[in-house]
């Protein structure tokens, strides 16, 4: 059972406001500055070369989205993570489509030779591609994956000594050793743009509170899924995704310990 | 009479979900990514010019827009273009604020001189720079224009062989033949920036599924005006473009083919 | 009292429609030009280095924010600055989490040497940096100060003869010779991105239509206050920083003089 040690989690990251630094995409950085707000972390999102090295320094977790990933964003990302690295900040990797071209393949892999990181998080074909599998993939969508989703996380997270979430309708969450999937969501998180983002943000500032990465992983992983869920069911029927995204950042600013335990569906293996 | 015609593409755009490759501005980009959910196709919003020749053959449609162009950017523009070209992967261009500086102007007669497009849209003062008019701009929004509108659609369709659409209280539609106007809308919807530019992404959703450019401009085109009047009438007299925001892509979403049909407003000449 | 000279501003703004150019920050962009056409300006965010110059002397004032502040973006803010104070553009300075790194520090120095500007607007840290205090700063959230706001305000605005806004719960607005302070507002306004960049962006609006920079910093420091005081009192028990974002816009969008003129409170010394 993690349920009670991921539940301080909740009360604990309100109390400590952890500053999370940020170098994401273009499309859903005011999502990812709000979801960070929302969870009660605060976040900055400065990408300069000039200046990363010297403001990851003051963030308690490092968060890289290589959604809109241009050249001179990567060399502030391999600087802010060789910084990071150096005074033991943990680094959260997100390898948004990474299997739709050899540009974001090639970096990506070369962030992970150059720098260590705390967790990954993708979808099945974006952790497949990760690995070399042969996966398939559509623009940032998910593609299909020839490997059971336990195996895959378990196979990544040995490769890279870190945590891996594995997002998708079952999310799974490996550090290797241990394993488990939570089945909260809804499908409409696929409807909104930048859910996969926040989920990485989200993340993101959990780790910037507890050394353990895999329960922060589940405490962030579980906390986009059941809003999801939970703004799904107060949708009426004339409303869409405008009102959907607005009530998912709702709910993940409302949402407590008790809530939480009650409703969030983990599974061990 | 095009309504049939296009009313089977509102159901044909979520059964094939086309893969939209965006290159856009930053002020607007999420709400493109947005739009493009809310009709039933994907997004994928790449600008790196390492990447984007190899991102838009996976794509259905390009979608060009300069609302805040960067000479970088503007490589990684031409680059995709030709590569669509190349591949017979239809473009649609927007030359947001074209009039307003010297830059704008010789980049945007820059990219359709290199790229054949399938749609251009923009509104009057824009459309009416591209063809070297005396139209007055105010930085990006429309200007006065001394041509009637069906006129500069005509001549402008000719011009560059290619679908116009000219946005406006009144749109106006042609392919150099047949010329169309659709008079849906709201005057709030120039009360939120990126309508345009989401405008101009919806017909990229449709470019993306039919050859019938014109009957995927008229799609895309009502397609706004009518979500943004029918957002309206839903607003209580406290809200404000806050909430009209937020219902607008709820409209967008919800919108089906029946009530399409019955609430568009296409005059043939 | 200053309130029968704010409240003009209110109908003149919406019957004059300022143009107002801003080169801001990614995170923020859109917010900041919606708020722009709420409060019934009208928006351009151009910052590419080849038109800034010809952009800006299309506008009614020039808005820079520093919030994620780039090389290139900067030239391009030197070159526009420049231009403006060149035709008498008035400009507004926003130097976002400036005390947080060597480079924003020295960047922002750099612009205020270069450029004159009409108003600097800061959270208290960020101005007591400019003046190159001790106050610290995490990222870009306010840190502590060491002298009292009004002080601060003063010596500030005469060290860069401007006037000079201290956001923060109390909001103190000085032209060197008055000061006053404002305590609308409400401690949400923190929990959302972007709230400090809006109001730069507002006061921005208010220097495009009046010469007296003062009231215009007045003008709009107390519109985002009292706007973000209102919306919270709308908000249901279930609502979070999704809806309060939403509806922050709408009250800015349906301000009208007499209710500002009723609620706002301005405290002069």
């Amino acid at each position: 059972m993690y349920k009670e040690e991921v539940i301080d989690l909740y009360s604990m990251i309100r109390k400590r406001n952890p500053l999370i630094h940020q170098i994401t995409n273009a499309v859903t950085v005011n999502d990812c500055a709000n979801v960070t707000l929302a969870v009660g972390a605060s976040p900055v999102m400065a990408s300069s070369i000039e200046e990363v090295e010297e403001m990851v320094k003051l963030a308690d977790a490092l968060v890289i989205n290589i959604g809109t990933l241009q050249s001179g964003v990567f060399k502030a990302m391999i600087l802010a993570g060789k910084a990071a690295n150096k005074i033991g900040i943990p680094i959260i990797f997100d390898p948004v489509g990474v299997g739709a071209t050899t540009f974001r393949k090639e970096k990506a892999k070369e962030f992970l030779r150059q720098v260590d990181v705390a967790v990954i998080r993708g979808n099945a074909s974006e952790v497949d591609s990760l690995m070399g599998g042969a996966s398939t993939t559509r623009g940032v969508d998910a593609g299909v994956v020839e490997i059971s989703l336990k195996e895959l996380a378990v196979k990544t997270a040995v490769s890279y000594s870190c945590v891996v979430v594995i997002s998708g309708q079952i999310d799974t969450i490996s550090n290797g050793t241990e394993t488990i999937q939570i089945t909260n969501g809804d499908f409409w998180l696929k409807s909104i743009t930048g859910t996969g983002c926040m989920s990485t943000s989200l993340i993101g500032c959990f780790i910037g509170i507890t050394k353990d990465y895999f329960l922060a992983a589940i405490a962030g992983t579980s906390l986009m899924g059941l809003a999801g869920e939970k703004a799904k069911k107060r949708l009426q029927e004339d409303e869409g995704i405008g009102t959907y995204k607005v009530k998912l950042m709702d709910e993940i600013f409302i949402m407590n310990g008790d809530t939480w335990k009650e409703e969030v569906q983990i599974h061990e293996s």
